[in-house]
């Protein structure tokens, strides 16, 4: 063993063959000249370099300082801004052709954002105003500091719903309306406040634990929820309850038959019809994208228009009512900071608001993958949680890029986030003039739109991938779809992130071991169940673990490894092959090994020399050789680089004994 | 691509270059005709199949059905009566020379059990006779069934202290006697309950989550407390705090100096040093184990006879008094089963029951690796909890293999389970005949006594190890320390199982990835960071990654592996070498994918295809494979079984072109 400045390597020999350098000839594998390589210890890190390497792995993995290197302080600052605010990278090249394109994209998502905003609010048991007050800021605050171009900004059904369910389990919307708005706007800061946090912590690997398994099961959840839910506005029901499991909800639908509403079924079911044909084409033929884009303006404007031609004759329709012209006011003086409904509001805001960033940097990333661009995760958490912020303060509710709107925007040709500007731009117009059209507008339309937005969310192809690839995974969606349908939504997530990682668990509890043959011919040694050609070396027993070795497996990989050598002794045993004499472990897939993993190595190593077995690991990664040699278990142990050389080598030093 | 009945081999080809046999001439690492190998799928399993060998290996690794293959009625049903009661098996070749061994180590440990018995019920705040009464049934049961032949029965510290802590918090034992006793042997009982049921229901790996640097922090945690606590009776104060943390145990002790006796501190510091000393000699000097075994037995009767001959003179010291002859009364009406305690005493018995177990099953593995046979982890849980079942009715508490007296058992020559039945038999005579030579035993040498074993605890050699070793487990052990000194006992537990499970889902969430370089002449690829001479292979970017791939890291690793590819071709064009036309991935440490996992391998490939860059994966595990298979993504790409036939083959499909 020999020790140099920065390097251990280690070089470990049988009998009395005591040549380092070259020149075992190796009969069982290839005829091949094999020299034996040393196994080196990985170059030495004190403990604050690697602390500062393995924190900078964690928090900086997309190393965000990197285009800062080697600049002029000057040239810093510039790309400092740029960092921040985005739209100054972009903006020195803006030319009129960009800007075609994004007013035609953002008058197209205005059209679909409008109706969207009304419905959403509603979704989250606010007055509609709200909804078009949350598409007017945030888009505005996104386009400043957004990184992705194609992004609408905006209210979504997932947050409204949540948001909506979370509050009016506790508080009614319809008996304390300002405090529910209260906690609604609060809920929406703190959405913002975690959102930023998260950001500016660089702690962006919290939402990588919403696996899209855990998604598939919630959206089907959620959407089937607010389905139901939405057969209130669609059957016309008045007396309906607010809570959001199933049961109540179609113990509601069915116990007030009585309030049926012919007129408001039979228009609320002509115009879901519309919408889910138009969504149906659009989905087909994607250029047609426009149809589905067009179609909730278009039922707004129809069926407004229809009810005000038969408002004389027909009574029982529900109408939007008075909505008050002007822009957002502020809504500082609603932030609620102190009394018994704080956490209410922390909680929700917390579970909002992960749920809005999953769903904005994943749309984010999606269309960033498309035009291949890269989006900065952490970055844009920073981005949506000052919006959130800011937006809580001019009476807007949690937002974030939307799904659908954003596929719009994508297909009608957005080049930059100007298009949520002129999104931004046409919402003001109708908040400053265009308030009393929607008099009229039923709120069954508005029912309409919501449905055909959540049916959407339910993927059952996306389930189906799951079960025919992953079972495990499947496991986590249908947890995550049942804890929401029948529990609740921050339950329902919170055991589908649990069932996420107990199969990370699993996996390290109870590893995979195999036991490896040589390909004849070769220096490859794989699995004896995989590959048929593969053969056993006589005397040897080579195994492979496929995983780090953890306390929490240490003492299963223990027996199972003894079992192994039992099992083989008597295949031996039955066959009448040559005693087993040397157990060689393939530690290429042992990514990692803490105290407890040494300690059962060391234990094995000494339980096979009482069987007179010799143990040999080979390749073991650099950070389970540094511990190894840091325990001081190697002084007493044997290490090779492959599986071949280990084979050939001990081999030849059983040669010279009879 | 050729599909068999049974298997699916993957063999994959780049430009014209159709061959797939043989005859590819490497030029660029060793000078070999070298063969291309295909990519196996392992053999084909139902999903029934596969979950049947995935529970298997989860609940029956260590196949305990193993013996009963093959063998007639008759004979299984005696192996079936021996795995039960493995006392039939041994029981048949038992003869007189194990008796005298046996006895010989029996009553070595009686002497140390019964002083241990009694200090240890008053840890757990229980009435000395209660220590003597679980030093007699326990270790009868356990001889029965356990299947160790050198564990030692009887109370042990670690869970006399957790149970006297959690029940007296809520009950005060002075006030409410019969009470705190009742909730002792229901917490006895349930505690049993759990043991018997993780063993029968096969979940040995819930005590794996104990992992021995969470059990280090803990146990010098507890030592250090119960350390403190005793000051009460080493300074003979009357008026004392039952909270367990740091801060009220030591305001309790200097608030009362007034109360402080010195006839009570001479005497127990004198003891506590002699105890200290016999153990520190027989720590020195194994060989010399009877001393401090003898140690306790000894300091007792002379303490004893010293106050009998001065009790007239000095009235400073507390005595044990008067103890009830007799054998121990049954228990079964003491069980508490409604109540508002009833979750208190559940919750303690989980508590104590998870101690203690993780103790016992120690105890045992470490005996009987030393004399080389297996301990049966579940059937050892099942004999362990139903030993305590049958003790909270016969008014014992909570019992288990101690390690200090099992140490002193092996020490002492013990050969099988008989030497618990000489100790219990000790014990009986005790009971019935010796009560009344304890009246006048000073309860500061039971003080002594317990400080005495808990110091043993304190196990700093350990923990410098973990330190040097590995710092995560040094900070899963400092967590559980400081947790249980300031915090509570639960409290301090589940803190360092989380960090512990924190640490795990950390390697998971960031895992390594390494650039691969050819050692020269050879075939094999090594990390050029750790392997000086491996040199980077022109025109390719060889990348391995560490660990599995899952929702938890996927967005890391696309964003980490675009990273290296980028920084690749900045080297290269900074050091103007031929442009870089292929990456691969050498997967054979990636032991697990999910469909996260492959959505983002997907996703890469695209990536990479844009920027005209070709993806190649080497050797991937066989449950990956598979995944990939069935979720169609194989049918795109190229796959290679070594880093080397990936590089021959495609630079040879390279030659042709200009």
């Amino acid at each position: 063993m020999g020790v140099t400045s920065d390097r251990v390597e280690y070089v470990c020999r049988y009998g009395g063959n005591g040549t380092t350098t070259s020149g075992v000839n190796v009969s069982i594998a290839a005829e091949v000249t094999m020299e034996i390589h040393s196994v080196c210890l990985p170059p030495k890190e004190s403990t604050f370099q690697k602390l500062k390497h393995r924190l900078s792995e964690i928090f900086f993995p997309d190393d965000p300082l990197y285009r800062f290197k080697d600049q002029t302080w000057c040239k810093k600052l510039v790309l400092g801004l740029q960092f921040l605010f985005p739209i100054l990278q972009w903006g020195s090249h803006y030319d009129l052709n960009l800007f075609k394109s994004d007013v035609v994209s953002g008058l197209t998502i205005a059209s679909l954002a409008i109706p969207q905003g009304i419905s959403y609010a509603q979704l989250a048991n606010l007055p509609p105003i709200i909804g078009l007050y949350s598409s007017f800021v945030p888009p505005l605050m996104y386009s400043l500091q957004g990184s992705s171009r194609h992004v609408a900004v905006g209210p979504v059904s997932i947050a409204s719903l949540v948001m909506g369910t979370m509050l009016s389990e506790k508080v009614s919307p319809v008996q304390h309306p300002t405090l529910y708005l209260k906690l609604a706007f609060t809920a929406t800061f703190f959405a913002g406040l975690f959102q930023a946090s998260l950001g500016f912590l660089r702690l962006g690997l919290v939402i990588d634990f919403l696996s899209k398994a855990t998604l598939v099961g919630f959206m089907a959840g959620a959407a089937i929820i607010v389905s139901l839910q939405q057969l209130k506005g669609l059957l016309g029901i008045v007396h309906f309850t607010t809570k959001m499991q199933l049961i109540p909800v179609l113990t509601s639908v069915f116990h007030h038959t009585k309030e049926w509403s012919w007129e408001t079924i039979v228009m609320g079911f002509s115009f879901l019809l519309l919408l889910l044909t138009t969504r149906h084409i659009s989905m087909k033929k994607p250029k047609l994208f426009w149809i589905s884009a067009a179609a909730p303006l278009t039922s707004v404007i129809l069926s407004t228009l229809l009810v005000f031609l038969i408002k004389s004759k027909v009574h029982g329709i529900s109408i939007i009512g008075h909505l008050q012209k002007g822009l957002n006011p502020t809504s500082t003086n609603m932030l609620y900071f102190n009394g018994q409904y704080l956490a209410l509001a922390i909680k929700t805001g917390i579970v909002t608001g992960i749920l809005s960033l999953t769903e904005g940097i994943a749309v984010g990333r999606t269309f960033a993958s498309l035009k291949n661009y890269q989006v900065d995760g952490n970055k844009e958490m920073m981005a949506i949680g000052l919006m959130n912020m800011a937006s809580s303060c001019t009476s807007c509710y949690v937002t974030t890029g939307s799904f659908s709107r954003s596929a719009v925007n994508y297909n009608a040709g957005a080049q930059t986030a100007v298009s949520n500007i002129v999104l931004a731009g046409t919402v003001l117009v109708t908040l400053l003039f265009l308030m009393p059209l929607f008099y009229y507008t039923p709120n069954v339309i508005l029912v309409a739109i919501i449905i055909t937005a959540v049916i959407g969310l339910i993927d059952y192809k996306a389930a189906y991938k799951l079960w025919k690839v992953d079972k495990l995974d499947f496991l986590a969606c249908i947890c995550s779809f049942f804890g929401v349908l029948f529990i609740s939504v921050p339950l329902g997530l919170g055991i589908a992130v649990g069932v996420s990682v107990v199969k990370i668990l699993l996996h390290v509890t109870r590893p995979n071991t195999l036991v490896l043959g040589n390909i004849p011919a070769t220096q490859i040694y794989q699995s004896l169940n995989r590959y048929k050609e593969a053969s056993r070396v006589p005397s040897f027993l080579i195994l492979a673990i496929e995983s780090p070795i953890y306390f929490a497996n240490s003492t299963y990989l223990q027996e199972r490894l003894l079992r192994w050598v039992q099992e083989e002794e008597e295949r031996i045993k039955a066959n009448h092959e040559s005693t087993l004499k040397c157990i060689i472990i393939d530690m290429t897939s042992v990514t990692a090994i803490d105290t407890s993993g040494i300690d059962m190595v060391c234990e094995l190593k000494k339980m096979l020399e009482k069987r007179s077995l010799v143990l040999v690991l080979v390749n073991p990664v650099g950070s389970v050789m540094e511990k190894m040699h840091r325990s001081n278990f190697l002084g007493t142990n044997s290490l090779f680089l492959t599986v071949g050389e280990a084979v050939a080598d001990i081999s030849a030093s059983w040669k010279p004994q009879p």
